[in-house]
């Protein structure tokens, strides 16, 4: 069956994905990363130290913050700082973004600094989150590298690198890579897989937005996301060459 | 190798679960579910109609939220009232149960009503979120149970049941599951999995606490996960028969 | 005239109340506290130190805090820590719950030590302020226990034992004691009395709902709360032995 | 035994008390009210119509709102408008005088129109909350009368007056009617009474602040408390002839 | 042309304008101040030592907080206490007044000092925010002088003195003086005018509501605007003689 | 004497100002606007209807927002949606903006149509409120272009066009126009200058940082400032040609 995606791609194809490293003057590190139409504006910023609980350990600390732009969507959503609360879809995003940066850190490496990434969207076009890790390894890469150039480190703190994609079936039961806004709507199954550049999983999060799928057909999903998040690291590695 | 459990279990056993219905006079559904030392009171709470943006379509709404006493931990938390906030956990785990719930749900046969299902943290010991979808499942089925009598349905709207179970692997790679807290706290890899009654998927969320895992690793906790499922399906059954 | 109470009681008695000591695994004192329908969950939490302004002093610290699962009523209400703000309401009835418990705290023999009392209503049917502080004084006393074995006491910290109990005049004009929910939402008046162990009063907080009362009127309230609040004590006795 | 208060006043004697009507020139009903050094300013606004809840029932509404300036007091206490949330303690006290009033309006007279009672503590010497209230019926007798010119009352909405008093003991077990700020902060036992024009109990509320209270001590202060508001109810009558 | 104000006043005449110094009795410096109807209670803190960041440098600070009563207006405002935020124009105002007077602080001779001004509107007829500078020169002198009393001081803080006012163009272009509420709400133009006694401008903010205004009609306002602060200000040294 | 500034210009030039049509691909009209280092994205979005208090007037609205991302300036700030309150000057700055634009808008020809002007600045280099008013401009201009595409508009909404400019002396004493962040924190007086394109005054905000100024200066400034908006207003057209 020939499957005609929205923007013409194959069912295993990327979007054309740009990384243009040090878009902000001030960030210690900073990308504007975008997949398709998605566009997502990360900022690697350092301080020296790190939060109370974690003071005096000699370990560093990475945290990210995601948020998205009142009119980064078709129609426009209300501010957050307006409306007095982060959302729950907000906060959610935010500590992947986190949980998947940590897991390639050495924070023994990093000695007490912290690196504060935050991924701002400036147009969603779907794969929000999943542009967002990809670009915040890039940011951070280089953030990390002005700690090295400071002499500010114990060593490497990068123990490998960060990619993320999303998968999904369609509901004619084709599995799709890096879902636009229209298709992740329409999916009937979701799942977005983040992976180190060796090619071992960091997070896997899979949900039936229509039927519940089977073994068979999360393996499927599984296999689509591994070579997705393979092209990704390439793509990462040339933009930090 | 012979794995010595905190509790004395085998790796693929889970703790002992039980199902006291109908705990509260007030609510239409009802359940204290305990997994081990785990308690989490749900309440099922049934209204007419349907949120605004909803109304008028003829179809239901199913929605979750859940939250912990600020004594159920081994040390007190402050009260999110009073914090004026609720955390990024707390959504994220609500939205969790909302989900997988929603997935068995038939909206058209619930017609316009609305069940809240309240999962009310009173011990946490680990697997708070599962054995609050698992429990939410059966004070469910007893709000659609009263909803039948009332004859207020168009059908029956549970296609299937639900039941969720944590798994990961201990520091010596031995695959676990139905984790207790101090086995969480130490694991290397926590997976949520999330399955109906008939064994396909409903959400899979697994992350790395330390190492990044491997597809192998990834397969084998799908797997225990799923037998885990099987038998608190059968156990649902019996607290419902 | 003989009064047929909606549970069959006589005017001067009191629900079946009942006592369930360590009723959690983690918490220094605990109680579940029945006054027939409405059941309240008591955890008193004790940590070392005091908060900073009564630190260095070499006295202690008593507080509490009251709150209500949202289907802990006939029909649900919506949660405060969503709502992002505590109520007037449970405002008023924490401060009530401190202030009654701190009456029979001697804080230099507590040292510097604080406990919190959390009351959450599991169920409410009329009464769960006083049911709160009824059982609040029975974990405060697992609490200050745990504390004398611990060798962290300076002397005995609890002067006497406190108990609370709500009366009220129906619109018949019969004064009735220990309310329930039905009772109370068409009481002409309403008074919450919390006295010592040895009959003193800690609190009287009496509101005329209806007509305004007459002295004589408050004194038969008076007299009638003084008998139920000593057989509460009684009862707090016989709990702790 | 001679007492000798900090302002010289015999312990049964009320603070020179004063109401200054009409002290704004928009609201419906105003008056600034002095308890000694205590000053609060009353406003009454009338606005057709009641709250949601209410509409459509024939019957009004009378509610309060107390609040503090942030230098009323010794030292400056910060904005709860900038702290973001209503402190408990306000909370209660505004929850109190609405009560209070309420207690003698015949809604059915004062038809489906709203008063809001607005007390603002301008300077803070003990009393506030006896004070507010004891203003605020005046303050509220202007603004029906306002609406009677109006010819929107369906008769007279006011049963009776309203007035209130805080009595106490002090350290030396004489009891004292109309605590000034030092006084009350020294108080054994505090109490606030609020009483109808006739001598009817509206509300008790006694707290022991130091050793609990006997049945004879309590007897003591409702007497005093009853005498104080006799007193009181006459200056209202003054004020508003 | 003659223009009739709404008041009998000439276009270049201030309102009846009033300080009653002292109004308080805690307050280091205070004043009722009057513009018309507009009465506007300053508040002046002093406290020991400064904000966190500005701690050790041996200067002083000093800063204000605008409020308005609910009723302070014809129709009664929620309270933004109970809204839970401070709304824009609240913010704007206060950082205004705080600006207007730091202008005139000499931050060396106050030394590590506090002064904090609350502007808290009693009753709004129109020029509230000018009320409250002109005011709270006064009341800061006060407290200035409290502080010289104390010795606390390292010489002369007040550089100069401080005065402000409204003008404005109303529908007919005719440049008025002072503008009450309802002319305010009518004109075409609206500047509020900041200056130093000595004549120098300290903030101009000129805003067109109707039509945008030319330089022309801007020089009018400023030369109208400089003739009313010479006014405010002799009125000032009266009332601080 | 010969300024340097910064940057080398002039003390009467622009920035390199450039203005990004279209930045976005969902707003109606959108711009990201430049000022040196200064960037702001402008998404102006547009729909059917207006605000409740406004409805049925037949009579459009225009509004605006202004942020700033965490890492827009030289240390990361944060998040106002984190700490649940919008502060003071993003307030203050978003009424400006909505006025300013409001200043120049037909709402009878706009129709029952609200256009929010979404400003938020990506990175900071001085005048972002400046560079916001310029750019919401031409976000607008497009904005409005669209509508009347659809056929939506009773008339041409815009009566002129407006630009914003800061000017500021520096503190040895010469006029700068357009101050870069450097600039502006050294300045002794800031001015924000909004103007419509054929040369007449929205809003002259000026500011003493330092001494007050005088009359000779304050008019220095406003024909600086002028000259400035002209420029803009011309780069403007070119942009929307």
């Amino acid at each position: 069956m020939t499957v005609t995606r929205v923007d013409g791609r194959a069912p295993d194809e990327l979007r054309q994905v740009r990384f243009s490293r040090n878009w902000l003057d001030h960030a210690e590190g900073s990308v504007l990363v975008e997949f398709g139409r998605t566009r997502v504006l990360v900022a690697a910023s350092v301080t020296v130290g790190v939060p109370r609980w974690r003071a005096g350990t000699g370990l560093g600390w990475v945290t990210a913050e995601y948020a998205m732009l009142p009119r980064a969507t078709h129609t426009r959503s209300d501010r957050e700082s307006i409306k007095g609360r982060v959302g729950g879809r907000t906060h959610e995003i935010s500590r992947l973004i986190g949980r998947a940066l940590r897991a390639v850190v050495d924070y023994k490496a990093l000695g007490e600094n912290t690196i504060v990434l935050d991924c701002d969207v400036l147009q969603a076009d779907g794969g929000t989150r999943t542009a967002a890790i990809t670009g915040a390894y890039v940011a951070l890469a280089d953030a990390v590298e002005h700690l090295r150039r400071l002499g500010a480190l114990a060593g490497e703190p990068l123990t490998d690198s960060v990619a993320a994609v999303s998968v999904g079936f369609n509901s004619d039961g084709v599995a799709l890579l890096d879902l636009a806004y229209e298709e992740d709507s329409a999916a009937e199954t979701d799942m977005n897989i983040v992976m180190t550049g060796s090619g071992r999983y960091i997070e896997v999060q899979g949900t039936a937005e229509g039927t519940p799928f089977s073994r068979a057909e999360l393996d499927t999903l599984l296999d689509l996301g591994a070579a997705g998040c393979a092209q990704l690291t390439h793509l990462q590695q040339e933009a930090l060459a």
